[in-house]
């Protein structure tokens, strides 16, 4: 009988309800082709993803797509606590891949999730996480409809890691890329920075901060289709996931050959996580958020863009930067508030491993 | 200086060729967003999977897409050994996710791959695990266009999973389901059985047979191109992967309400296999394939489906059943060689944990 069970007034009896096939822990059966395996789709997965109605099935799911481009992406999710102020591993899996989706002018058709188990990971803490994912995918209005399962023995994962792969439809015009990027382009961003990378960092065995931090975590597809609703000329997107904002702009500008432009007293940055980054030594412009993206639109659109924004419930949106010149590789330039210039580049080591 | 680099007759330097920023193995670093995880994309994803031309990218892929229905589908992978006899992770990877789509009847339009790495995972493996996907999805026909990369701790993984996730297109007027099952089908196979299984097990510490057997590992989406082309009217198929023939029989009888029958004499089974799944205690009816499918069809069209099925290049194709009749929950029989008749049923356990 595990403390669990009786904290939750649950009745006495011989097995756990939340047990499947009589296991309150993942068993290595749970991942083969037979009833076990069949039991845990019908008992957490199904119930879980086919609320709306969706059938998952085992080899693949089938459905209509409208005609035009579609854009693809994948990501797994390691992050590590699994629960964390602001969000989880599952929330993040799902609108992690519906953001990559959107940072390519994309509104998802169709998820998949593939779970790695490992032996002896608690089958109550599955189904939390599950039900987060369901309960994400709802709020992004896109359903998980096709999925599988592997378990591993014990010491060879770490409870869970999910993959999930997203198809989506690229919004008519939309065309998105750095290549796209042109001198005099606006840098626009829709909140403020760090906050995912802190929130699950003072989770961690060892710190102790009295204030929760909660995580930028979001589906950001909503403000994505309001710029492009709002007819704003977006030629690139770009979610601010690892290696932050310095090492994604530094990516873009690299691949757009251009120098950008950053005003340090433009970057929104709560105080809260400033003083945590400043007590642990971290530069928050290399700290990842999972629900923050810059957009470049040309100058002249930056109050439509900021205002289309906001009404989709963007947090803060304002105008960071520019791109200023044309730049062999490429240059992201620091604007500092007194007036010096540093030179952003890529981190060489990782400030925060197992953040997503 | 590895044994490695010696034998292979390398120059002597301070740095081995196959390294990535001087790493010769996995670190947490390359998981990040910053510059080892860049040199990681460049010096080993990119150069494989972009030879055809096509742009791996970070957040996403964008391609054209034909009309019509799309079929979706994912898989992890994490089989033990990584490499064996006929196969390998990487071709698994590629080939199982082609198979899936194939089910539904489709062809594969893109793939993605997500790759989770514990630290400490030889570079010069993952390469070798990189190229024969690359190899695997040229042969099919189809490109990796999207990907992701996580590292773990050391002790949190177990070298490298692999998950895939598959995009592919159903052939116009393709309509395959358990339900579209009728009494009077024929089931055909395509090859021998439980060769994959047998193929990964025999290679693992503590088993010493002095002939290896190989893995049936083998993309199948020509021979269902092959059956729909020849204007087959294909009810239903299913590749016989976890859980062998039996475990898949069993769940398409109970999707379609419906007794199936197999002729035990009929069904295709290597000598040596059935030597090993002798010794070992095996029952091969439920040991895994990863290039084995059964196809349901019409009784009339058998012959032509076989001939489509030899002219694509399938093993050794046969009629090992029929659909019998109506069963509420559905039953699998297979009538033995001296006529008695035994129930299939899901296995309960696992037989061959991590085999895909």
């Amino acid at each position: 009988m595990s403390a669990e069970r009786g904290q939750a007034g649950l009745p006495e009896g011989p097995q756990c309800p939340l047990a499947v096939g009589g296991h309150e822990v993942i068993v290595m059966a749970h991942g083969g082709g037979g009833r076990l395996a069949r039991q845990l789709l019908e008992a957490v997965f199904f119930p879980a993803f086919e609320a709306d109605g969706t059938r998952v099935h085992h080899d693949g799911a089938v459905f209509a797509a409208p005609p035009g481009p579609l854009a693809f992406t994948t990501d797994s999710y390691v992050v590590r606590p699994l629960f964390f102020p602001g969000g989880d591993i599952g929330k993040l899996a799902v609108w992690g891949t519906v953001n990559d989706l959107a940072m390519c002018g994309a509104l998802p058709l169709a998820l998949s999730a593939g779970f790695i188990l490992e032996e002896g990971f608690s089958m109550a803490t599955l189904r939390r996480v599950v039900q987060s994912m369901a309960a994400a995918a709802r709020q992004a209005g896109v359903s998980i409809v096709t999925g599988d399962t592997k378990v591993v023995e014990r010491g060879c994962g770490d409870g869970v890691y999910i993959n999930t792969a997203g198809v989506g439809r690229v919004v008519a015009g939309a065309d998105i890329s750095p290549r796209r990027l042109q001198p005099g382009d606006a840098i626009v961003a829709n909140g403020d920075l760090a906050r995912h990378g802190i929130a699950v960092l003072t989770q961690r065995p060892g710190f102790e901060f009295e204030n929760a931090i909660d995580s930028d975590c979001a589906d950001v597809s909503g403000q994505v289709r309001a710029l492009l609703a709002a007819g704003i000329e977006v030629h690139c997107l770009r979610d601010l996931t690892r290696g932050g904002l310095a090492a994604n702009l530094v990516e873009i500008a690299a691949g757009a050959g251009l120098r950008l432009r950053l005003e340090e007293s433009a970057l929104p940055l709560a105080d809260e996580v400033a003083a945590v980054c400043e007590l642990l030594g971290l530069d928050p412009l290399y700290v990842a958020c999972e629900g923050r993206f810059v957009a470049f639109v040309p100058a002249a659109q930056v109050p439509p863009a900021l205002a289309a924004l906001r009404g989709a419930g963007a947090p803060c949106p304002v105008m960071i930067g520019e791109v200023s010149a044309a730049c062999p590789g490429g240059q992201v330039i620091l604007r500092s508030r007194i007036g010096g210039e540093r030179l952003l580049d890529m981190p060489s080591g990782e400030q925060l491993p197992r953040i997503c």
